[in-house]
């Protein structure tokens, strides 16, 4: 078998088949296929697609490139669920105690962060002793015992995702739907969990911009899920503005926990509400969606799903006081607001400016050398649709870093686009696609 | 500018400008721009194509990433000639001192062979004492005083094109026409003639199989021509078997002589004539083509064009006896004939393995450290069309290599296919393409 000969394949438009993805990730990960022969075929790839089979294949590959974890010994079905991520997620901090809070397993690995915020693990860390790095033993028996635990992810998770996604990242390749499925899903089906719920971002912040393509790109993953024995639910959500209104580590911690009082902002209210239900009902946690709601909305308010969180945070070492009173989490010693310089409707709002924004407060790193500031970071207060007065208050900022503060300010500001005439309010969830079909709301 | 943004920009059709090719073939010559970003943009380029400006600004980089050759100290137009090449083609030992003897300056520089037989040069070295290491002043000299000369290619033609193609050749992306196009034409222009001749190969044996594709190459290649001010003509002539009946380096010195002669195989003739009146014509060697095309048969008959080959192998150096008397040239010390093993009307051959029978008697190199054996070939007197009958002799087979016979025996025959109803003999010259259009024959 020759590389050559499988890109002219998928150059002519022809299938490949399992033995030549076989070939292609082992010659690739073992460094006897040249990337420039890798690039030619991710190209060819780009144009030609790959099928539903394809898809499969690659993935099937790529997800045993490295260790594939087995969570066997956990009592139970467990469900993971994967976000495609975006400013001021918070979503991993308040799902996964309110999904245990309801009976289900929730054994997750996350990931350090790189760009406007921390990921789950860095916001974690906020917490005084909160401790990620248990060994996989460990890991299974803090499930069993107290049906939650968040870890840190073992390195060799499909390592030839890390590499084809590298090379992807500087050949102008990312933008394939098979490609990203079979990068998405690799992942998540090397972290062994029994099924998955997939938040696929769409609008102006992610990186589909149009519901169509991320209906596409969630029917492929579902499509894989379903292929590989491993039941796949995808809630396609809007990622137009920041997700809740903090920003920063500690900030997203104290808005989790608002959360899991049954406070908090709307939007990452309902949001919770959604991924915790389908993944309770997936999880034998309830018979239905909709029971499966009716008892995460009761968690949220008896208490329960904030009893879990200090029960989780404890069991990893973790501080309780700073959950119970989340005035003792990290702050950072500049407080200053941001005054709105227009007048007017906000029209739309640059997530990923705000981010940055917040990043070079000290809140999230430029490279992965940098060390965070866990109190640093923003609260911004408004959505869009709100009407504004030039001089109101947007918002508040907290660092450590004074000469960062004008920049930030301007950032923040110059994100912003108004209207003179009303905006309506977007609309956050926005469809369900399963291996059954797809659902729009 | 980012190598990035440019891959992006001709993935999504876009046209690229001047200043990213020179970006392009400037960073991948000096090693700033990494392979595997250079295949990702000729597969690219591969779906959706070049324009004409693209395809002309191209060229120019690549002409301009060597050396460019300064042939205006020669009096006269001097018109180069391309061929894509094939089995036994002897035309350039023809046309050079055929040109020449109808007074129109011929400065050629050549290359050796890899593959079936030699190069022009290798074949130039059959001739006892041929010097094709001759510096540009001689070159130019040579010319001045014999109206031709024929030497090596100084190692510096167009560096970047040898780059390119050699990353083509393992990525699957050689067959598209711009970059064939861009390729030979870059070479061409940068061997500093004042006008073309293209013979593009169209047929089984060929690189372009169709008609139409050979008519599409050809007018990219002479629009490239037009719009670098460089008069362009291409012929295209059918590559479905092997061109006269010579393969090896001295049998083909020997063939070209027996035309030079006015005789030789009809196809090899009549290729020679086509050629050599265009070349005639443009160069200002006669009004017409036809004007052209009576000289040239005229000096083929009255030995003009023989006395110059004479002329030119001895202003080179080369001893003039190979010429007048080629039994002097170069022998091998086994001769065998080659027997018709079924019979039939002769459907299709396939040149190329007849060449590689050749190859491994001697007479072409496997890898550029083989040594030729000048006497090594064959002799395949069998065109389509013709009927034969098992046992007869289809040609002959010379060679030092005993143990290598009866595998070029069947491979020369397992080359051939047959009908038992009668076969059309196939049209050799099939079009000529100009910058004011397509004349088909």
């Amino acid at each position: 078998m020759r590389m050559y000969d499988i890109i002219a394949k998928k150059k002519h438009g022809e299938k490949l088949t399992d033995e030549e993805f076989d070939f292609f990730i082992n010659g690739y990960i073992n460094d006897e296929i040249p990337e420039y022969q890798v690039s030619a075929l991710l190209m060819a790839i780009y144009f030609q697609g790959l099928s539903r089979e394809e898809t499969v294949a690659l993935t099937h590959k790529v997800m045993h490139s490295g260790d594939v974890i087995d969570l066997s010994d956990i009592e139970g079905i467990k469900v993971d669920k994967h976000s495609s991520g975006g400013v001021g997620d918070t979503t991993t901090l308040v799902l996964a105690p309110l999904v245990s809070s309801c009976g289900v397993p929730v054994a997750k690995m996350s990931g350090r962060g790189l760009g406007h915020t921390g990921g789950t693990l860095d916001k974690l860390e906020a917490i005084e002793g909160f401790n990620i790095h248990l060994k996989i033993d460990e890991f299974v028996n803090q499930v069993n015992k107290n049906k939650v635990s968040v870890i840190g992810q073992t390195k060799n998770i499909a390592p030839a995702d890390k590499k084809l996604y590298a090379l992807r990242d500087v050949t102008a390749t990312v933008d394939n739907i098979g490609l990203i499925a079979a990068s998405i899903m690799s992942k998540k089906l090397a972290a062994g969990s029994d099924k998955i719920v997939l938040d696929v971002k769409v609008g102006s912040g992610a990186f589909v911009k149009e519901l169509d393509g991320a209906i596409e790109l969630a029917q492929e993953m579902v499509n894989i899920g379903t292929d590989m024995g491993r039941e796949t639910v995808a809630i396609i959500t809007s990622m137009e503005q920041p997700l809740g209104y903090a920003i920063g580590n500690a900030n997203e911690v104290r808005e989790a926990i608002d959360v899991l009082k049954g406070q908090g902002p709307d939007d990452l209210r309902d949001l919770c509400v959604k991924f915790a239900s389908t993944m309770v009902h997936l999880g034998g946690g309830a018979d239905s969606f909709e029971a499966a709601k009716e008892m995460v909305l009761e968690n949220l308010s008896n208490g329960k799903a904030l009893e879990k969180m200090v029960e989780f945070v404890t069991a990893q070492g973790g501080n309780k006081e700073n959950i119970l009173n989340p005035d003792t989490l990290p702050t950072s010693d500049i407080v200053r607001e941001i005054k709105a310089d227009k007048t007017g409707y906000i029209k739309a709002i640059q997530s990923d400016d705000i981010g940055i924004a917040a990043m070079i407060l000290g809140a999230g790193r430029e490279t992965m050398d940098d060390v965070l500031d866990m109190g640093a970071g923003i609260y911004f207060n408004k959505k869009i649709g709100d009407y504004v007065e030039a001089g109101e208050v947007l918002g508040t900022l907290m660092t450590n870093k004074a000469e960062k503060i004008d920049e930030a300010i301007q950032m923040t500001l110059d994100a912003l686009e108004y209207s003179e005439t009303e905006v309506a309010k977007s609309q956050l969830i926005k469809a369900k696609v399963t291996c059954d079909g797809v659902e729009k709301y």
